[in-house]
Order: structure tokens, then sequence, then C-alpha cells
């Protein structure tokens, strides 16, 4: 339906991706609507991976490998978008895949788990009642965590997060990764790792970075990081 | 459920609101999705109307005033969020409803009118077939105009476009006026007048000024508008 010479044929075909899953009970309505809000700053960037965001996917993918624990949250738009490369970054980071949502229902965790399953996924967190536990500094239905998986994490990947619990994280010492495009959000800013980029890019760079990476430390300053990104923006606008 | 003192709360509610209306069969997902983006931008502008929008939405006002056949075209996302007030500059300016959707369904144009006629609309255009007239350089939906309505006007308002139809509606020689968050987008810049704004704050505005208006010419350049409207979104950066 979308013409092949479509200026933004890419954006519109994820676009439709949403929208089907949406329809699987996969997206949430909300989902929808973030996912505009992203696109928008994607459109900023120029809908390409910068370098200052691939220095960030780099410095993401050797903080996981450092990590003893590390924890892959998963929501639904992460989930629609990207499960094979998610599944496939948790094997080769060691990091657990928990899934953890804002709009949570069972019907909609089983889609999801669904998903990650067909995508290979083993061990799934965050989908056993007995074993959840609150965050207390959170009141939306994101406090529930996996016992073994998010709560006891060291490193939390939260792509397409929001700001209440990115900071939560944080003050329970966690080290927090983000993928975000906005690089003014609460979220950025308080992720020790912000990668302002397009979940749809950013995670299979990152495994083609897990599999290449040879454990050279990388560089990493997360202010920094957000001014230059903020700059490109500013720049193209 | 959003709390009262969230620093988003308005935001947000237009959030429910919409996905209300889109449960209503109102809204469609990709009007879901298009939403978010102009959230975004929103955003960059620090969600308040500035004083150059209000500019333009005095300019856009006395256009209305001043054609001989204006109309209104309204999609889900602007019935939603605006109905009264649209009903009202309608009346206000003499100028005409029409449903203009991109994802049509005849259930989807009902479900509009009905909440077009609960706010009081009168006539409403684009609902019948019979009268119904393409625009040939369209290839979407939104081809499909009423004869007695957009085809014939002199002057189309149309909030939250998609830059194909108003390039095509210049084309035809009519004065367009837009409501777009985003200044760098075809709509905005082919349009005659582009409200850098959000409807839900212009629409109420439009409405106030059409009262109080006494027919004083306004000056309005759209390129300068434009880039003023980039310099604010730039400074928030």
């Amino acid at each position: 339906m979308i013409p092949k010479d479509h200026p933004r044929r890419t954006s519109l075909e994820i676009r439709e991706r949403l929208v089907e899953c949406f329809r699987e009970g996969i997206v949430a309505e909300q989902g929808l609507i973030a996912h505009g809000r992203g696109e928008a700053f994607d459109y900023l960037l120029g809908e390409r991976t910068t370098d200052i965001a691939l220095n960030a996917i780099k410095a993401a993918v050797s903080a996981m490998f450092l990590a003893t624990n590390p924890v892959i949250s998963v929501n639904g738009n992460a989930a629609c978008l990207c499960s094979k490369d998610i599944v496939e970054l948790a094997d080769l980071t060691n990091a657990k895949l928990e899934v953890n949502l804002f709009y949570r229902s069972k019907k909609r965790v089983n889609a999801i788990i669904d998903l990650l399953r067909k995508n290979n996924a083993k061990k799934i967190y965050g989908t056993e009642p007995k074993r959840h536990v609150a965050i207390e500094e959170l009141s939306s239905n994101r406090r529930i965590v996996d016992r073994d998986g998010i709560y006891s994490a060291d490193l939390v990947l939260v792509p397409l997060e929001d700001g209440d619990r990115t900071e939560a994280l944080v003050k329970m010492k966690k080290k927090v990764i983000t993928i975000d495009l906005n690089p003014l959000s609460r979220t950025a800013k308080s992720a020790s790792i912000s990668i302002i980029d397009n979940i749809t890019r950013a995670i299979p760079l990152m495994v083609k970075f897990a599999r290449e990476y040879d454990g050279e430390p990388i560089k990493f300053d997360n202010r920094a990081n957000l001014e230059e990104s903020l700059k490109i923006m500013r720049g193209l606008l």
C-alpha cells in the first residue's frame, strides 16, 4: 500500500507493523501514541543512527558484558518491532528477558511471550505472579518486577521507557541503559547510558557489536552524548 | 488515573481522550500514531500558543471571514478533540463542515457525524456518495470530496493534514489554512496560513477571535511565521 518511492517509506512500514501488533494485542493504544512521539524526534535526527548514538550503543554492549546480572526489559512496542534481535542480544550478552508493561494485562503479557518464543526466547521473566515484587517508588503497573529478573539485576536495558521507572531503577543503584529518541526526557537524563536512536536501528546494531566485541573499554559520557544529540537535532530544525 | 500534579497532565488527558475516541470508532489507529508525532513537536513549543501562532490564528479567522465559500475539513482526531469548537467556528464564520478521512470507512464517517451532531452541527458535507467528486492529483481516500463542499470552496481549513492533499488543494487555487505542529512539514510549507499550534488550543482561540473580530486586516507572512516557530523550537531543544 505504501508507494515504493515514498520518502518516508521505512517509517510508514514501521507504523503499519505497529498497527498489526496492536490488532494482535501486543501493543497498547497508548503505545501507538508513544511511537508517534518517538517518530517526530527520529525525524529531527534525520532518521539515521548518529556517530554519537553508535558510540552509546558500543558503550551499552560493553556494559552489558561487564554486568553480572543484566536484564532486558521488554514492553509491547519493543517486542513488536525487535523481538528477533532482542532475543539474540540477550543470548550474546547472557542477559535475562523480562516482560514489564505499563498497560499490563494477562492477555497482553501472553501475546508478548508468544512473540518472544516464536523468536527463540527460552526463559522469560516477569510472567509468574509468585515471583513478583513491587518497586516501592512506583505507582504504575511497571512497579511489578520479577524477583529473579529486574529486581535483582545490576544492569537493566530499558528500551522505550517511562521516566518514573528509570529514576526508580537508578535509585536502586542499578545501571540503566535506555534507548530513547528524546534527549530531553527524564529517562534519557537519568539513565547511565542513553542511546538516542530508533530501536529498530539500535538493537540490530547492538547485536552486531556484541558479536564483534573484543572487550576493549569504550569511552562514554552521557551528558556529552545528550548534548551532542541535541545539537544535531537543533541543526536539522 | 493521571496524578493531579503530573507535569504533563493536560497532554496525558488528551491521550486518554483519543484512546476513548479510538474505542468508539472515531479515531483510526494511525490517528493515534499521528497524534504522538504532534505531541513531540508541541513539547518543543513548550506546550503553549506562541505569539506568532496567535497572529496566524487571527490571520486565519480574518481570511475565513473574507472567503466566499469557506469549508472546515474534519477528520477523526479533530472531531475527537474539538467538535464543540469546530462547530462554533463554522457557525461564526459561515463555514461548511466536511468530513474527509484518510482511513475512510462508513462506520467511522458515521461515528464522526454523530459526534458533530451531538455538538450541534447542522449540515455536514462529505457524507453523501452521490455528491462525491475525486481530486485528480490524489491517490488516497482523501481524494473523495463533496462537490458542494471542499470541491467548490475558495478556502479550506485543514487541521491535522497530510502533505499530499494540502499541495493538491493549493494547486486547485484554494486558500489553505492548516493547523500543524510541525513547521517543517510539506503541509505547513505549502499552506497559505500555517498555525503552528496544538488544535486543542488553536481552535478555541479561533472561536474567541471570531467572536471579537472587528474586520481589521491582519498582517501575515507564512514564511516568517514558520521561521519564527522553528526558532522557538530550536531555542527549547
